[in-house]
């Protein structure tokens, strides 16, 4: 590794500054010109954006500030600048979904979820980088620790944005490991809720255990980001969504954790696993009981169970995805899509609907035999990746630890307070079905005990 | 009624012709060219198409017929001209939504329906006109056998091309009573399948209890339909689907049926009872019990359960309904939604996440009432709607007989087999959750038992 190339990015947490807001000594718009300095600072290293729309968030922040002169913000996330992962459409900018097809795409809508972040007087600062139609084809962005090496993906660019410190908040997706593993490997926070409970309108995402997502600075600011987008824009249909109160819940230690290693363990590098050993010591010398296989045997079925989590996520993925990669292959180019898409299609067609319907089958299975932990344990933990960032930017990473999560529809977050080789390693926190905001409190009091202050 | 004006259509089935293909004494490109010279002396009157394609619905029938000569067909509806309501994509026309937002409005790419139907070598002839973004202003469509009178909505331009004599089938939706009310007043099939499955994706159809639907002009060439495209697109994500046999099954005739009132009951005609009446004394003589809520209290307590069947899914919808509604409000050209539009988007902006959740809870309770009825008998029959078409074309009537299968997540077939006023009148048949087959079967035998035939 060449030293001289890593730096640690300061994080830039807008829920810090909100005291200054009230107190008139700061302002959104002020904020807002101090991520324009960073993103045209660290941009041409990092390479996070697809798309900025710099004169529109000025306006908007304009108005945030009026807001809060006046003693009238409309949320603890008014005038947060916030990019966009550009699968999500967006009135004022193009949604091309890192593919060439849809270079310059634009719809004239703003998803579900951008809406909510504009009524709740947010900044749409940008769009920021995907995989393509978040898969796995990596798009230009570089890890803002070190840009020889992979972000993670797929939601590269508000994982990279955010832990280089160039904006508070991004928002993703994850259906494998797009969330928990790039927020590990940029060293930035990363919220996937329970399944259903972030509406997806708008967004080009058609996985049936995808989930809209939040990377942040800090907690507090991934929280407020999640809950103010949850209670304007609802769930998917269908779905009750997520009821949250208004301020980020109290840290409540557990009692008891079970340390799930998961199908990554045998791919994780012997510190990763050193590191997260020390964590789980460190908790328990703080009088938290950690369980693992060899102390429960249901933490072992479950083990057992969500072994397989990443190849079955992936099948049932190419059935679900077959559509619109079908339309996209035969009405479009293809020749601009890339292998991995065509391969990914092919698998697709290849299957028929009575073995989705079996692999549905096996995916309630599995989330049977993890639910039997719930009550008995406060949340689970283990990595969000195998190891630190990988060199070279052809892979966006192994996405294993992170695939359980969302096979199981469980809330999952990483919070940025491992190290290793100098570099971040995400402390992975699972939670319960619809027990979002328990598992909240379970993590604000893991970084108080893991890290002091809860930031990276 | 100025009778010069009724007529009584002739439907036009591709599956009865199929015979003719395999003998090589029809082809599809001529069943096509008797479907363009239907559509051009009947649309004047109907105005059932939004847009139209013939050039290359011809190539795709010369293709298909080309299939056929080579005794290679890829599926029973090879050939079969189809109409898609203009809410879903299609790669070759624009998709307007019924909206002047819209006019025009190009994505470039197929619905999942779509691909499917292409897949299985089906013919897209054009896009059939829909309410405004599926919701209550009517669009320019005539009833095919009164042109005073409204051919029903949402899907107002499929069940007209097919109940007119047009086409065979058309794709609708159904959420509330878009299709099962529509191929009454239009005297076509009307086919809603079980929550799911059928794949929606490239629909802009945002509701949690909508499905895209088939109109046809007989139950085979319904069923095909359906079946080819399950089969190939699957369900919504995460739903099983639906895995139908190849062949429409065979007639059953169901021991026990629940003569259901709804909240219907107290608006439709005398008349219209009548018939429903008849059609019950008619289907006992044949040995059917026939079970209403004086002789089983669980009959009363789903017609309780669903009395508020469509208050109820007005205001689910209403929630469901914000985005997209609040982006074209906002980012587009609020002066082009209707005042319905803007009136279900003020509704729903009035709502709360809790609102919301309650209103899925009471679903949910509907829901299981109605299952307990699963089991004990073969399928419930009620009227599709409570008239023959109104007159007028400034409202497409009222759906109340249709919405409990569509809040109930049920399967749903109208039959047209009654009239009233000498024009159609639905009956139809409601089944249970994921028993769609067995639910044609049923309706298989109430066509014999009522009309012969199994035509209109």
């Amino acid at each position: 590794m060449n030293v001289a190339e890593t730096v640690q990015p300061t994080m830039r947490s807008f829920v810090e500054a909100l005291p200054a807001f009230k107190a008139g000594n700061q302002s959104p718009r002020q904020f807002l010109e101090d991520c324009v300095n960073a993103i045209e600072a660290l941009e041409p290293r990092v390479q996070a954006f697809v798309a900025t729309n710099f004169s529109a968030a000025r306006a908007a922040a304009d108005e945030s500030s009026a807001r809060w002169r006046a003693g009238q913000p409309l949320s603890p996330i008014d005038g947060m600048p916030v990019g966009v992962k550009d699968i999500m459409e967006t009135a004022d900018m193009p949604t091309a979904q890192g593919s060439e097809l849809f270079a310059g795409w634009r719809g004239g809508r703003d998803a579900a979820a951008v809406v909510a972040l504009r009524e709740a007087g947010a900044v749409i600062i940008g769009k920021t980088v995907t995989t393509e139609f978040a898969l796995a084809s990596p798009g230009k962005t570089r890890n803002p620790w070190d840009p020889q090496r992979t972000p993670g993906g797929t939601s590269s660019g508000s994982a990279a944005s955010v832990g280089g410190g160039m904006i508070p908040a991004g928002l993703g997706s994850q259906v494998a490991g797009s969330t928990i593993r790039p927020a590990g490997y940029c060293g930035c926070f990363g919220f996937k809720p329970s399944i259903g409970s972030i509406n997806r309108g708008g967004s080009f995402d058609p996985y049936s255990a995808s989930c809209t997502t939040v990377l942040g600075a800090t907690l507090a600011d991934t929280w407020h980001v999640a809950r103010e987008i949850a209670l304007r824009a609802g769930g998917d249909p269908g779905y009750p969504g997520w009821s949250a109160p208004a301020d980020l819940p109290a840290a409540v230690k557990p009692r008891r954790l079970a340390l799930l290693e998961t199908g990554g363990w045998s791919a994780a590098t012997e510190d990763a696993k050193a590191q997260l050993r020390r964590a789980a010591r460190a908790l328990a010398d703080a009088g938290i009981a950690i369980v693992d296989r060899v102390g429960d045997p249901s933490i072992e079925a479950v083990e057992l169970a969500i072994a397989s989590a990443l190849p079955l996520t992936m099948e049932i993925n190419a059935w679900e995805g077959r559509w619109p990669l079908n339309t996209y292959a035969r009405d479009m180019d293809r020749a601009r899509l890339s292998e991995f898409a065509l391969g990914r299609l092919q698998a697709g067609n290849a299957m028929t609907i009575e073995e989705y319907q079996r692999l549905l089958q096996e995916r309630g299975r599995v989330r049977s035999v993890y639910g039997r932990l719930a009550g008995r344990y406060d949340a689970c933990l283990t990595l969000s990746a195998t190891s630190e960032a990988p060199r070279g930017l052809q892979s966006t990473g192994d996405p294993v630890f992170a695939t359980p999560a969302s096979l199981l529809g469980v809330p999952a977050i990483s919070l940025p307070v491992l190290r290793t080789q100098n570099l971040p390693l995400g402390l992975q926190v699972v939670g319960f079905l619809h027990q979002d905001t328990a598992m909240f409190s379970t993590a604000g009091s893991l970084l108080q005990l893991l890290k002091g202050d809860g930031r990276a």
